[in-house]
């Protein structure tokens, strides 16, 4: 086949979700006898990882995020739609989506994960997520306006429930938003609120097990921990919520702690549309894909990242659901795709696993790279190198590193704005952009 | 008086918005035997003069926005609270606000004006104004949305409304805003956008008078109208619009254009809480006052700004809305309440006319400095410099040039992203967030 017969004969890959493993799969295929749709309920690509320098003022929330199409700029088998997946039929090949139906030869569902409340309305109600930037942003509104609030607040106990910064989950989520919480509470906070007793705000760091950075090594989980210390996080482990009104948090150790704040980062489940057998779910709601991450029970159905878990020997649970694995699955598929429409053997996936990191705080980070492990101030560039290197966009990566360099010589955090007042009862599906 | 007095005994001042002149009176209020206590409905102050950058996607809202406190860091007579002023009770020289009331001895508003849809409540409901970055983020959203939209509509007619952009407004924002969307169609939509015939994309600024840019120089209304004009946009004076019922605008030469997006931008009026009477208020809304911006018939109360008409013969409508204006009376303010307290002769306000500009696009502005006028790139170096100057804190001015920087390079603007999607039926006054 001659590469100018027109691409309308190649065969439909319909890829959902614009995160790190549907990027991969799209770029993948740029050139490629296929014809690749894309939808995202987003227009935007969002780099989670830094999602909580957002919600704690450091960064903008747009520096964070790339336009889908720009990615995608100039690539000719590549079409963008903005939409939502209703549904998935797979008897005849076809999506239905909140612009209408789509037919598809391949579908690959890229849709990543959402936060996992395990069942609890009430916890999904009072408690902030922070997976998606509307959210990040609706977390940043918050803890600003309950600041605001607490200089008002004339009553003790509800003045203790403003200043009181509770973070729920000890993976990196957690230990990053409770250290970030705790340098704007010694650094800005104290400038900024001269009337507030910043001693009088407390931040708590709750994990059900009995470490942080549970999948780390010893070394990283024992330093994070100490570091959070260090920098007056205190430090919970062991523990589960029991329950949480709005108003008070009670604890598995029958500890109750009054508290306005409380950020929900304990786990998350896949992300998909109805329409997938109920047989193929398994563990943190994800969908169970062979070596190919083709789900099974179906032939030209796939599945890539946080929302497949490949079930082999050696990853009992899936892999981890961390960018690398998303953007090695995307590749090998794009590779695998060709080869199922040419009828060749597919390759299985394996992954490399490059290692782990998370930072604390300002000159404390932790990093796993195979046996080697180091934490402190040579973690902390580390971590920032690779993550500056990972956004997408010049612009992008230009526009973090001055926020950076300029928040470490100033030790000041830029952008904390309420821009949209975060208001609890008016939230809705719509209104919180989910 | 010594200046370690507890400040509690000093006059207090109740300055009610923090803008450009709300700022400058609060700051040069600093060290004097008054306690300042400033209000405004944001926790920042907003850099209007670039909004349209904010709604075109080539600025992050929050590098045009500053945190109040941070300004006010470490003065020690100056208390900020967030909140939204109801009303002004001159008889018991108090004001009611959402979070109580605040009895002053000295009231200043500056409050700055707000869209003027001259009283038209389909225009209020159907167009979309720029007086806030809530505002300018419901713009961004919306352009992009009826982009998208566009992509997969069929009908001829709804597609032209999607694809037609008009902007109401002659004046410096109308100029700028309609540059910024040509420059938007020019170098981003037709790489973002491969689908879309770019020429279907339609550019129209509506001006009531018969030049843009009124109160400018004859030459800076030519050169603005031949910039706009070479860069494809429609520019019609002598016309006003008639009617706009969401999908047709019915101007006053009986041509009518189908479009989704209308852009107010004809008029602003002053905005301010209730109590005031009647009887002070002027053509735009404005507030009338005397040479030392004193509101007519109160002793304590005062308004600066574009709020406040100083009516003298040289300026029988009052002094243009700009932001020189406001910081030289803020200022000017700071000095006259110090000599009323200490029961000397106040100053009467004089304007220093630093010159006034406008950018239409890359490589065009126009400068009037007195009798000195210029236009072209070097006009458009001098508004860059100016404005970059003018930002608030240095985060700001740092990423706002890196952003321009590489904007100018790479003729792209990075934030195209739709991050609360705009819908109009479900804006209320809470959610808008003026």
């Amino acid at each position: 086949m001659k590469s100018n017969i027109p691409p309308v004969n190649f065969p439909k890959v319909i890829i959902v979700g614009g995160g790190f493993g549907g990027i991969q799969l799209a770029k993948n295929l740029n050139n490629k006898e296929v014809q690749v749709f894309m939808l995202d309920r987003h227009n935007y690509h969002t780099f989670q990882p830094l999602l909580y320098q957002v919600a704690t003022g450091g960064l903008e929330a747009d520096s964070i995020a790339f336009p889908l199409r720009k990615i995608f700029k100039g690539q000719k088998n590549f079409t963008f739609r903005n939409t939502d997946v209703l549904s998935i039929n797979p008897e005849n090949n076809s999506i239905s989506t909140t612009i209408g139906d789509f037919d598809y030869d391949y579908l690959v569902l890229a849709t990543g994960s959402d936060t996992n409340f395990f069942g609890s309305k009430e916890l999904e109600h009072f408690t902030m997520p922070m997976k998606t930037i509307p959210e990040a942003l609706n977390l940043r509104s918050m803890l600003l306006q309950n600041l605001e609030e607490a200089l008002i607040e004339h009553d003790p106990v509800k003045k203790a429930a403003l200043l009181n910064f509770v973070v729920v989950g000890g993976g990196p989520t957690g230990v990053e938003l409770s250290g970030a919480i705790s340098e704007l509470k010694r650094h800005v906070l104290k400038k900024d609120y001269p009337e507030l007793n910043i001693g009088d705000v407390n931040i708590y760091l709750i994990e059900g097990s009995n470490v942080v950075l549970g999948p780390m090594s010893v070394q990283a989980q024992r330093s994070a921990k100490e570091f959070l210390e260090e920098m007056g996080v205190n430090v919970v482990t062991g523990v589960t919520v029991v329950s949480y009104d709005g108003d008070v948090i009670k604890l598995s150790n029958e500890v109750e702690i009054v508290s306005k704040n409380v950020l929900w980062s304990a786990g998350v489940k896949g992300n998909f549309p109805e329409g997938i057998s109920n047989d193929h779910i398994v563990r943190g709601g994800r969908i169970k894909v062979d070596r190919f991450n083709r789900i099974e029970g179906y032939s030209n159905i796939f599945a890539i990242g946080d929302v497949a878990a490949m079930i082999t020997n050696e990853t009992p649970n899936g892999h981890p659901g961390v960018a690398p694995v998303a953007m090695q699955q995307g590749k090998l598929l794009s590779k695998n795709l060709i080869k199922i429409i040419n009828k060749e053997e597919p390759e299985p996936f394996e992954y490399f696993d490059k290692g782990s990191m998370a930072t604390v705080g300002r000159n404390r980070a932790v990093v796993d790279i195979g046996k080697i492990r180091f934490q402190g101030i040579f973690a902390w560039f580390v971590w920032m190198f690779v993550h500056l290197m990972s956004l997408v966009g010049f612009r992008n990566k230009l526009v973090v590193f001055v926020n950076w360099i300029w928040s470490y010589f100033s030790f000041d955090r830029g952008t904390r704005l309420i821009i949209r007042p975060f208001n609890r009862e008016s939230m809705t599906e719509d209104t919180s952009n989910k």
